[in-house]
């Protein structure tokens, strides 16, 4: 028997960034299969109110999380460093990241994370994608055309869609094949536990 | 050497109902003590901008929460039943709660919540709030009369205060002597490890 879950992940998330460092190793450990979705959260915070990230919106949220990623970061062995400004603006990557299949659109995205949050790079800019591509061993001109094609706007739009429709409100969030959601990088053990029936 | 932790909760709040099942248990293992810290997070929710929960607010977001608090309550064998209406105005029970000390407090609080969360009880009963100190042996007239004197209410005051000034926004949160939060039930466990220096 296989197991399957669905990855929900915002690329200018912060622990969407730590879900996608550590989602791999625990998956394989259970023998999970990953699908890894991104979305655009921008478009569900909006129709939720919100006017930017929580996490700038409740100042005293946003230090609190900051102070969580460093010790995430620290336990994790991954430096932090912050980008400015945050959030930053991911479209572009997202759609990148959303004409990418398989193997490519993995190693793209945990690239864009580390860029943004190990580095603090700027990832709208369609040089440092270009660095981030190459790194990937991905040709960044076919990748950054695929990604404004109208085919890959329109997909990424319907998997924004859809995940509102299940009821994803933050990033990351794990969907389980049962219907079941499970929000934020803390509860990704429990997502995969009950993925493979172990409650 | 002694280990101690500050549990912050809220007496309306789902997640802090979860957090005060299990803490006695996972700090025990630990060897930790923990100072059971009532405060009243509709203050500090008015500040940061919240005209009521953030789960009414964010309907999305509640409607997740519960389904979440279906899934630990059945994990942790108890019963959940939703109050109506939710969230239930705690102002009285955390008066007498902040007004009881030691045994007596922890006795009530989680009595409380069991009321609240577990029978659907309107926990701003005064019949209520007398069925349950009664159930703890605690005599209910002196303590509802301790409960309504200017100490307690001033003292409530400023643990909220203190609470919103070493940067909690939600609850529950737990505080270790190093300064270091951790916020959400789901966090308990790294609280705790974090207080007797297994990071």
């Amino acid at each position: 028997m296989s197991y399957r879950i669905d990855f929900w992940f915002e690329l200018a998330s912060t622990y969407s960034f730590l879900a996608a460092e550590r989602i791999e190793a625990l998956a394989a450990e259970r023998n999970v299969d990953v699908t890894w979705r991104p979305l655009l959260l921008g478009a569900i915070f909006k129709k939720q109110g919100y006017t930017t990230s929580p996490f700038n919106q409740y100042v005293v949220k946003g230090r609190y999380m900051w102070r969580d990623m460093e010790r995430w970061c620290d336990r994790l062995g991954i430096p932090l460093k912050r980008p400015n400004p945050f959030p930053q603006n991911t479209l572009r990557a997202t759609r990148v990241c959303a004409g990418l299949e398989g193997a490519d659109r993995i190693a793209f995205t945990k690239a864009v994370f580390r860029a943004q949050f190990s580095e603090g790079a700027a990832v709208e800019d369609r040089a440092v994608l270009t660095r981030i591509l190459r790194a990937c061993a991905i040709e960044p001109e076919a990748a950054m055309v695929r990604a404004e094609s109208e085919g890959v706007k329109a997909r990424l739009r319907a998997e924004t869609e859809q995940a509102e429709s299940i009821g994803v409100f933050g990033a990351p969030t794990f969907g389980t094949r049962d219907g079941e959601l499970f929000w934020g990088n803390d509860r990704l053990e429990e997502a995969l536990d009950w993925t493979i029936g172990k409650r």
